[in-house]
C-alpha cells in the first residue's frame, strides 16, 4: 500500500501494469460451476518461477517432532482429496472504493473456482508431532520481490488451529492436471474459506512457529485499518458474495450490457466464508426493492452455490441490477463499501447497467 | 475507437474494464518456449460463449462447388497438425501512444506461443472447390456484441491467397488438450504469422467471398490511420518484436527490477510474421549503444526464437536496458512508437528500468 487516489484521478500506470499482469474471472464464467483452467483468478505479488520439480523439496520443520523433507512423489504417496474451493482475493473490488487504495484495481472479477487435488494439511503436521508451543503455522514461498521497501520471499501464517481443522489441503494440481506454474506448480497451500492471500503457491516450506509470525504480508499486509499507524485487524476468511452472469451482450468499450425486452433467467453465483450462503436476493430497480432468488445447490462444502431469478423485463429503458447474499453466520453483503486502507474485504452489492430494448 | 487520451490522464474506468477482461502474458513466461496453459494472452470483444459442442456444427458455404457443414468428430478425422505458432494482438503495447488510443490498454504483454492442433484450412476450402471467383474467405464467430455503435458477430475475413498459402490451420486444440472456452472451444482460426485479431475463435461460418467484406473488424477497426475520416491501411502481419525476461526481482507496487552487481544473462524471444528474425540487438544504455545478442534456435517456422546476453553489471546504479530485432524483410524495430488512431501495431523497442545493487 503506497497510499489512495481520488475517484476523479484515472487509473496510474502502476495500477495498470499490475491489473495486466494479474488476471480477473471475466463475469460470463460463472455459467460454469468449475471455472475453466487459465480462467480463474490470478494474483501473483512478484514473478511467477519456474521450478525444477526434480530439485525441488518441500521441508516441515520448526517446533514438530518429527522434521522432515518430501519431495513431490513422496506427498503424491500420501492420503489424496480433490477439494472444490470458491477463492477470491482479498483486494476484490478494491478499485470502487472512494478514494482508491492503489494496489491491483480489482472491479469484482478476482474469483473463480477449481477442484483442487492435494493432501490434507492436518495429516501431515499430525504425523511429524506439532509441539505444545506450536501456536502457528507459517507457509514460505519461493516467490521473491520487494514490497514496502522489504526485500522477501511471500510467506504468511496460519493459527495452528486453522491448519489442523480447516481442511487445508497441500495441492499439486487441479483436478488430474498438475499445477500449471501460475497457480503454484509444484505446490500450493489451499485454505477453503480464507481470501486468496493464504492460499500460499510455489510453497518450499512449512514451519510451526511458538510465536506470531511478524512479516510483512501478516502485519503489514492483508490489515483492516483505516490509517498506517493503526495495527488493524487482520484478513481472514471470504465475507458472502452474489454475483450475476451479465445478461444480454455486451457494448465492447463501456461493457454495458444490451438485453430485448421480455422475460430473462438471471443466473449467478454466491459464496461465504463463514459457513454457508442462505439466501439470495436480486433487485431490478437499482436497489429500491429486492426479491428472493432460487438457490442451487453448492458445488462443494467450500465452493459457491448457483442462484437464479426470472425478470420480467417488459419495458424498454436502462436498469440497474444488483445481488446480495446472505450466510449461516448472518453477515449480509453492504450497499456500500466499507473502505479501510488497504481495499480488502469489500464486499458490496454488484450492480450491473442493463439497456432493454425494444423486443 | 472512440478517442484518444492525454498521456497526463490517467486511465478510465471503461479501460480498466478491459484491462481486467482481458490478460496479458506476464513477461517472465518467455522462459518457457511454449507458453503455459493459462498464460497465453487474452482478448476477446465480446462474451466468451459457453458452446455445446454436440449441437455444434461448422458450415462451409460462399463461393464454393460443394458447401459443407463439419460436425467436431468429422473435422478431427481429418489430416491433423500440430503447429507452434507466436500470437501477439494487434493494439499490444497501445497504452504506451501518446496520445494514447482508448481501447485495451496494453503495455507490451500481449504475446504468447501455443501448439495449435487442427486440420489445415487449405485442404478443406480446396475440396470444397474454390469458385474462381472467390477472393476473400470471412470467418464468423458465435460471440455477439456492440462496437461503434454496430450489433455484430464477431467476423473476419482473410484474402483467398492467405487462406489457402499462409499455414492456416482450424485449430480444436492445444496440444493434445482441447481449446479452453476463452481460446475459442470448440473451433478457432489460426493464421501463423498474423495479428491477433485474425485468429478467430469459436468459429461458426466459412465463407468464400466474391467481393471484399465491409464488416466493422474490417473496415473500421484494425486500420493503421490518423482520422476517422481515412479509410487507412489493414492490419495484417506481425512486426518484428523482442522481449526480454524482466532480470533479477520486482518491486510489487512499481514493477522495477532490482539486480545484484555481477554478470547476468539476459534472456528474451523475439518473433516477426514477416519471415524470420535475423538478428535481436541488447543495449544497457538507454539505446546510447547497441550489442548483438546471441540468437537460440526458433520453437517452429511460426514461432519465436529465443535470445541471450551477457551484460556486466559491474557497478551500482539505476540503468535502462532495452532490446530490438530485425528481421529477413528489412523491418527492424523503431525506438519510439509510430502513433495511429487505433494503436495498432506498436512494435517500438521494450525499456526495462533496472537497479544494480551493491554485491
Amino acid at each position: 500500500m503506497v497510499g489512495t487516489i481520488s475517484a476523479s484521478e484515472g487509473i496510474s500506470t502502476n495500477e495498470l501494469q499490475l491489473a495486466l499482469r494479474n488476471s480477473g474471472m471475466p463475469l460470463e464464467a460463472l455459467r460454469w460451476p468449475l471455472t475453466p483452467p487459465g480462467l480463474h483468478y490470478l494474483l501473483c505479488h512478484y514473478d511467477i518461477p519456474m521450478v525444477d520439480v526434480d530439485a525441488w523439496r518441500l521441508e516441515l520443520t520448526g517446533r514438530v517432532a518429527q522434521p522432515a523433507v518430501f519431495s513431490l512423489g513422496e506427498l503424491k504417496q500420501r492420503e489424496t482429496v480433490t477439494v472444490p474451493v470458491t477463492m477470491e482475493c482479498a483486494g476484490n473490488d478494491r478499485a470502487r472504493m472512494t478514494p482508491r487504495p492503489v494496489s491491483q484495481p480489482w472491479l469484482g472479477e478476482a474469483i473463480g473456482t477449481a477442484a483442487w487435488t492435494g493432501t490434507p494439511l492436518a495429516g501431515l503436521l499430525r504425523e511429524a508431532g506439532v509441539s505444545e508451543e506450536g501456536t502457528e503455522v507459517l507457509f514460505t514461498a519461493l516467490d521473491c520481490g520487494i514490497e514496502g521497501g522489504i526485500r522477501q520471499a511471500y510467506a504468511r501464517s496460519l493459527p495452528i488451529s486453522e491448519a489442523l481443522e480447516a481442511d487445508a489441503i497441500l495441492a499439486w494440481g487441479i483436478g488430474d492436471v498438475a499445477l500449471a506454474p501460475q497457480h503454484g506448480f509444484p505446490l500450493r497451500l489451499v485454505v477453503p474459506g480464507w481470501y486468496g492471500m493464504t492460499h500460499v503457491k510455489w510453497l518450499r516450506q512449512v514451519t510451526v512457529l511458538d510465536a506470531p509470525f511478524d512479516g510483512y504480508q501478516q502485519t503489514q499486509g492483508y490489515r483492516i485499518r483505516d490509517s498506517p499507524d493503526e495495527p488493524g485487524e487482520p484478513v481472514t476468511r471470504i465475507l458472502p458474495r452474489a454475483l450475476m452472469v451479465p445478461p444480454g451482450i455486451p457494448d465492447f468499450m463501456t461493457r454495458r450490457r444490451f438485453v430485448a425486452s421480455g422475460t430473462h433467467r438471471l443466473e449467478g453465483r454466491a459464496w461465504t466464508g463463514w459457513g454457508e450462503v442462505t439466501r439470495v436476493q436480486v433487485s431490478v430497480t437499482g436497489g429500491e426493492r429486492w426479491d428472493d432468488a432460487e438457490l442451487g445447490d453448492a458445488v462443494g462444502r467450500h465452493a459457491w452455490r448457483g442462484w437464479s431469478y426470472v425478470w420480467l423485463a417488459t419495458e424498454a429503458g436502462d436498469y440497474q441490477l444488483a445481488c446480495r447474499a446472505w450466510d449461516s453466520a448472518g453477515n449480509v453483503q453492504p450497499l456500500e463499501p466499507q473502505w479501510n486502507l488497504g481495499g480488502y474485504a469489500n464486499n458490496a452489492v454488484q450492480r450491473m447497467a442493463v439497456t432493454v430494448t425494444a423486443g
